[in-house]
C-alpha cells in the first residue's frame, strides 16, 4: 500500500491526505514536505518511490532564499546597505551605466545582466572570475528601468557583495553562521562524506523540444551555451560548491527549519533575524510582467513575493521556488515556514501540488489560531 | 416558447436575437439588458425562467460606477479636487506613507488598501468606523507605485471623502440628487418597501475549490475573513445599506437610464455632468498588469476603461463590471448607455455574453447614425 | 512529390527540412524563406500549391522594418536626431499636449495615435494629408506614459518625419538608397512593370466574427471605419503606394537581402549602417503589455525586439513580423539576416513557423562558427 509516511502533527492530518491524494493520482509521485510553526516541526512527510526520509536533492533556486538569509544578515548587521550603490562595494561594477544600480536593485532582478555569450563553466559560478566577468558587462537593459529574472547570475552578485562586505565566501557564512548553528539540513555546499544520501532530481527531456539559442535573451538567462540548468544539482561539483542561485540541495525539513530558525526561532531559541530585518528583506521590490520570462512575477530583496500566479503564503510571506517546483518560504502572519521538494520536476505556479500544500498547512494554521 | 420579451427599437432588433440565441443555447440563461441612445429608452428587455421586467437583483461592482457618479458630482461643484492628497481632506489617513497619495490615486486603485486582517463585517462598511479602520493601516505596497484592485475597500474610500467634503452620506446623494431626480431604478440603498422586487443573485459553489487565504492578498481583497464576496447583495442588510463598492441592486433598465440621465439627459432633460466632467472622470489613470488579479486593467477615476480583456465600448466608453457579469456604461462616442445584469453569474471578460450584446448595441448604434 | 525548392547551403539542410515538414502535415502550405549569413545567402527556398520562387506578395507590417531602415539612414547622417521632440521638426504636431514627444517615443509606439475617428482612406496613407490630420489629433493617452502599437499611423508620422529633415519621401528614399543601390527584391512602391508577379495574400474571414468597433481603441487601430488591415497589400493602388506602415511587398529573398545589405553588407559591399547605428535603432525602447492588444510585446526604435512571445532571434536581433506572421530580421549576433512570408496567413507567436524556422537558421548558423 503506497502512502506517504511521517510527521502530521494534530491539525495538520489534512496534509498528509493530500499528500496521498497526490500519490493515489500518481504512483510515481515522489516528494517530501515539511513545516514549522511558531518553530515546532508540525509537518515532515515523504512518500513515493523515488525518495525517502532521508533523500537529500536538488532544490534549484530556492537555493536563492538560503543564499538570501545570509544577505539578510549582512543588511541587519549594517555592513550592506540596500540603498547604497552595488559599485560602492564593488567599484569595478560601476561601468557601462552600471554605476548608479542600487544594492536593492541588482537584488531585484533589475540590473540586465542575465548572462553573458558563451555562458559560465559549471565550476566557475562560485568564483571570483564569474564576479570580474560579470561586473565588466554592458547590460542587457538600461538597469533599473524594468526587471528580468536572473537565473544564476543574480547568485554571483550575491557572492561577491559578500566577499566584499564580509570578506567571506557567502556558502562559508552559511554554513557556519546558519547551517551548523541551527542544525538545518539543507547546504550551500554538500560535504562529500554526505553525498551518499543525494538522489538525482528525475525530469524529463523532450527530445522534439525546440533549440535554445545561447545568444537569446532566454539562452544567456539558462547558461544554454554550457548546458541546461536542470543537471545542475544532479553534478556532484555543483553541489559542492553549492552556487547560490541554484547549487544548494537539502531536505524539506531543512528548507521548512532555515526559515523557522530566521523567523521564529527553533529549539526555543530566538530568530535569527529581527521583525525589521524581515520587513526590510520581504519588502516588495518589482511586481509585472518580467522581461525573462514574459510572465508575471514579484520579488522583494531577491526573495519571490506571493502573487496571483505564485500564490504560496499571505501579504507578508516570502521564499523562493526552484525549477522542480520546489519551494520554501516563511510566513510570518502565520508563524509558519515550509519545505517541499519533489523528485521528479513538476509545474510551480499556483495550480500546483507545492501550492496546494502550502495552502493546506495555512489553513491548518489558521484553524488553529 | 422561451423568448425574451420587451423593447427593442427598430434597428435594435439584432440585440433581441442575440438574448435569444443565448436563451436557446441555455434554457436556464435568465437576464435583463437594457439601453438608451441620446437619452431614449431603445432596448429593454428581459427573459428566461428566473427574472421578469421588474426583478431587482444584485449588480456587484457595478455599483462602483453609481457610486462614481456621486463623486462626479462632487468634483463637478468644486468640492473635490483629484489632484489634491487624500489627506488633505482625510487628515487621519495620511499615515505610513499615505500622506502623499492624491484621491486620483486613491480612486483608481493605487492607494495599496485593498483589504485589512481581520476583514470588515457586513454592516461595517458604510459606516465611518470602517473609514477610520482603514485610514490607520500600512499599505499593502507603496502607494502609488502600482495598482491592484479594491474590489471593496474603494467604496469606503468614496464614502468617507464624500463625507468629509459634502457632509453627507453617499448613498443619500445618491438618492436625493440622482435616483429620485431622475426616476432611476437603481438603488444604493433598497428600500425596504421594494425588497419584495429582489431576487437573489444564483451561483454555484464549487465543493472542491481551493481555500482562499484571508491573510493573501487576493483574500484580504475579497474580504475572506468574513465571507463570500459572491453573498453580499443577497443579504437583505446589505442591499439596504447600499455599499459604494458592491452593494447596489436593480434593473439593467435602471442602469442604462442612469448612465443616460449622467451623459445625455433623459425626459428631454439636461445631462446632469458637463462634457467636461466626463471628460475628467473618464481618463484613464492606470493600465497594465492588476497586482491583485494577475491580469489587464484598465481604471479611469473609479471608472472601468475598455481594453482588450474587456472590450465595452468605445474609446470614450466609462462604467464598471460586477462579479456576476453585470455591466453598466456610458459610450459618449454613440451617445449611448448600458445595462446588463444577468441572474445568475457568468464570465464577465470580452468574449462573455455582456460583451456580445454590448458589441451588438453598439453596431446597431453605429448603423443608425 | 510535394516538397520545398531551392538554395540550402551546406549547413543549413535542416531548414529544407523543417519546410518539407510544415508542407507534408498541410498540403496547402505556402511560402517562401531564405537568410543571408555575413553577406552571402545560404538559404532560398519556396514551396507549397500558392508559390513561386518569383512570387511577390504582401508583409504587411515588416514594412515598418524596411521604412525604419530609411529612418536609420537619417539618424545616421545626423538629419534626425531621435532625442529631439517630433514637434522639433514638425511643429504643427505639438498640440494636445504633444509637444513634448520625442522621436524616439512617438517612434516605439508611445504617442497614443494609434488611429482617427473616420478611419484614413486606402490612398491616403501615404500623403502629407493624412499626417496633418494626424498632427491636430488629441492623443489616446498621455504621450508617453504607456505604449500600444500604432498598426497603421506610425508609418504616417515616419514618412511626415522624412519628408520634414529629408524634403523627400520615404518610399523615394528606399527606393533609390536602398532598393535599387543593393538589388533587393521587397517593394515599398510596387512599379507597375512587376505587378503580374504579385499574388494574392490568403487568409480566411470567419463570418460568425465579432464586429470590430470602428471608435474603439482596437477599431481605430485597424482603420475598421474604412476596411480590414488584410486587405491592405491585395488592392493594387496600396501596394502600388507602399505604405510605410504596412503596404510593401515583396519576396522573402528580398528581405533578407535587404537586412544584410543593412547590416553586413552583400556582394563583398559595407553594410550601408554602421555598427554604433545599428546599436541605436536597434535598443530596446518599450516593454510590457502593448495597451492596444493586451499581449506583451517590445520594440525598439520601429523595430520588433525579440521577446519570450515572438523569441526571433538573439538579444542583438531586430527586425518587424506582420500580421500574414511574415518574418523580417538582422541578427548581427550572427551575422544572419532573415526573410519569411506565407502565402497564407498564419500565426505569428514563438511557437509558430515563422520562428521555428528562424531558429532552426541561427542553430545551423551557430553550428558553422
Amino acid at each position: 500500500m503506497q502512502n506517504f509516511h511521517g510527521l502530521a502533527a494534530p491539525g495538520f492530518e489534512s496534509v498528509l491526505d493530500l499528500c496521498d491524494a497526490f500519490l493515489a493520482a500518481d504512483p510515481e509521485y515522489s516528494a517530501q514536505v515539511s513545516a514549522y510553526r511558531h518553530g515546532v516541526k508540525v509537518v515532515d512527510l515523504h512518500g513515493g518511490p523515488h525518495t525517502t526520509a532521508d533523500s537529500i536533492t536538488g532544490a534549484y533556486s530556492v537555493t536563492k532564499g538560503a543564499a538570501a538569509l545570509v544577505i539578510s544578515l549582512l543588511v541587519q548587521e549594517g555592513l550592506l546597505d540596500l540603498d547604497r550603490t552595488v559599485a560602492h562595494y564593488w567599484p569595478e561594477f560601476g561601468v557601462h551605466g552600471k554605476d548608479r544600480l542600487l544594492v536593492r536593485e541588482a537584488l531585484s532582478h533589475q540590473a540586465g545582466l542575465v548572462g553573458l555569450e558563451g555562458g559560465f563553466a559549471f565550476d566557475e559560478f562560485t568564483t571570483p572570475g564569474a564576479a570580474a566577468r560579470l561586473a565588466r558587462a554592458r547590460p542587457l537593459w538600461r538597469p533599473g528601468s524594468c526587471f528580468g529574472y536572473h537565473a544564476l547570475t543574480i547568485g554571483i552578485i550575491m557572492e561577491e557583495l559578500c566577499r566584499r562586505v564580509a570578506g567571506a565566501r557567502l556558502q562559508s557564512l552559511f554554513e557556519h553562521r546558519i547551517r551548523t548553528a541551527y542544525g538545518v539540513d539543507f547546504f550551500l555546499g554538500l560535504p562529500a562524506e554526505l553525498d551518499s544520501r543525494y538522489r538525482d532530481v528525475l525530469y524529463d527531456v523532450d527530445p522534439g523540444q525546440a533549440w535554445l539559442d545561447p545568444l537569446s535573451l532566454e539562452g544567456l538567462n539558462g547558461n544554454a551555451a554550457v548546458g541546461s540548468i536542470m543537471e545542475l544539482p544532479n553534478q556532484q561539483t555543483v553541489r559542492a560548491a553549492g552556487m547560490s542561485a541554484a547549487g544548494g540541495v537539502g531536505t524539506a525539513e531543512g528548507l521548512a527549519r532555515l526559515y523557522a530558525a530566521a523567523t521564529t526561532g527553533v529549539d526555543g531559541g530566538a530568530p535569527f533575524l529581527t521583525r525589521e530585518t524581515v520587513r526590510v528583506m520581504s519588502q516588495e521590490q518589482v511586481w509585472g510582467l518580467d522581461r525573462s520570462s514574459g510572465l508575471d512575477n514579484a520579488f522583494a530583496v531577491v526573495f519571490m513575493k506571493p502573487h496571483p500566479s505564485r500564490n504560496f503564503g499571505s501579504h507578508c510571506a516570502f521564499g523562493h521556488e526552484g525549477a522542480n517546483a520546489a519551494l520554501g518560504f516563511a510566513d510570518p502572519a502565520y508563524g509558519l515556514s515550509f519545505g517541499y521538494i519533489p523528485q521528479r520536476a513538476e509545474d510551480g505556479r499556483t495550480s500546483g501540488r507545492a501550492h496546494r500544500l502550502a495552502a493546506e498547512v495555512r489553513r491548518a494554521a489558521a484553524a488553529l489560531s
